[in-house]
Order: structure tokens, then C-alpha cells, then sequence
């Protein structure tokens, strides 16, 4: 059987996605895969996602530079999520939010309200330029 | 504005949510939970999910004992993904995985096949007894 049969897509063909930072082991990111990008990400050894907005592969960093090497892939016991083990790369430390901040989990509920808490790390005007990589 | 009506739900009012080990930083599991789901939560102190296959809110640990403590919820920059910081109780060291794992991501991907990587710590027949909690 092959590897990619044994994950169980969605009605839309996809699958969750969690991206974690192999050294601090903060969760970085959420995303999505759809059959193509898994097998892109295990062949490159980089994060490759299904972009569900714009409706097609997302090579991690193909605009941002932050490119996200992958080190380990798992699957859980019902398999239909996955979690990456990566390194964030492109800045120190890392970014891997598109608000220029190192995880997109910045916003942290506190007494009835959600406040942000980490800084951004650099603009992203900055960050995603007119000039494409 | 209710905080509750900060997150996007999607089109079944669910969330996705990513509950990690606070001590080890282990991604422990992957779930979902509605609105009420989150408001319990963040009430109790204890994780309360939405179980999709059995349509109802599941009290995490109700059957097995392994219950988990919530000490911080986190939202990610799309406002539509949650992750958790836990302390997973019950056993030691925590099983929050139904086949009686520590986690739930226990297959991992190697030369073009998955393999188990983690060790039962608990028989899940001793773990779900016919006694309900």
C-alpha cells in the first residue's frame, strides 16, 4: 500500500496540518495538505501546503524566503492530521507567521478577551516585497 | 464584542484545536470544539471538546480518567485554530491518546512507510473499563 493511501483526506481531499519548531518545540503554524503537497513536502524536505484561498500548491517561503526545512513527518492515530518537525529558516529567529511574527498562535485568552503576545519580528511590507523570489 | 465571537467558526461551528504538553511541549493530540466547547473550557480550567463522530460535547477524560488541565488557550493570526497548553493527568506520564500512548502522533514517516514509534503505556482495555466515570 502506498504511504499516501493510508492518510485519510477530507471531502476536500485534504489533511490538517501542524508545523512545530524542532528546537524550542513551539508550535509554529496550521495548515493544510492535499495529497500532491504531502508527497512534495517528503520528496524536498521542505513544507509544501494546499492553499485552501488561493486554491493551489503553497511551496512555504516561494514569496517570504522563510522557507521551512522539514526533519520529521507524523500522523495520528486516526490518520487524518499530520505534524512536521521543522526549521524555520529565512530570519533569526525564525518567522513563520505572515504578520511577521515567530509562531501565528500570538493571541492568548485572558480574563474573557484575547490579547496579542508575541512581537513582530519584522514588517511584513518587508517581508513580502514587489519583487518576487 | 464576546470573545466567543472572535473565532471563526467554520461552516459546522467547529474549530480545530491543538492541545500541547505544557512541561514537554509534546503536540499531544488534535480535536475540534464548538462554541460551547471553548466557553466550558475556559470555565472549567479542563479541556472540553466537540467529539464529531458521537455529536456531543466530550469532557476529556470522562471515561478514561485522563483528564486534561488547561492553562492557557492560544489563537492563531486567522483567528480559526486553537492551540492548548495542558497538563495531561491520569497517569504517569500522561496518556492522552485512546490506544494508551502519550500522544496521539505516534507514527512517523520513514523510506516511503509509517512507523510506531511510541510505546503503549496502558492497556486502553484496563484504560476504558465498562465502569463509566
Amino acid at each position: 500500500m502506498n504511504w499516501l493511501d493510508e492518510v485519510k483526506w477530507d471531502a476536500n481531499g485534504l489533511v490538517p496540518v501542524i508545523a512545530q519548531e524542532r528546537g524550542s518545540k513551539d508550535v509554529l503554524m496550521f495548515a493544510w495538505m492535499d495529497r500532491e503537497a504531502l508527497a512534495e513536502t517528503a520528496k524536498l524536505g521542505r513544507a509544501v501546503y494546499f492553499s485552501r484561498s488561493r486554491g493551489k500548491l503553497w511551496f512555504k517561503g516561494e514569496e517570504s524566503g522563510h522557507v521551512q526545512t522539514v526533519h520529521e513527518i507524523r500522523m495520528d492515530c486516526d490518520n487524518d492530521v499530520l505534524l512536521l518537525q521543522v526549521t524555520q529558516t529565512g530570519h533569526e529567529p525564525g518567522i513563520a507567521c505572515h504578520t511577521g511574527r515567530h509562531s501565528c498562535f500570538f493571541s492568548k485568552y485572558e480574563d474573557g478577551r484575547w490579547t496579542v503576545t508575541e512581537p513582530v519580528l519584522k514588517d511584513p511590507r518587508a517581508i513580502y516585497s514587489a519583487t518576487p523570489r
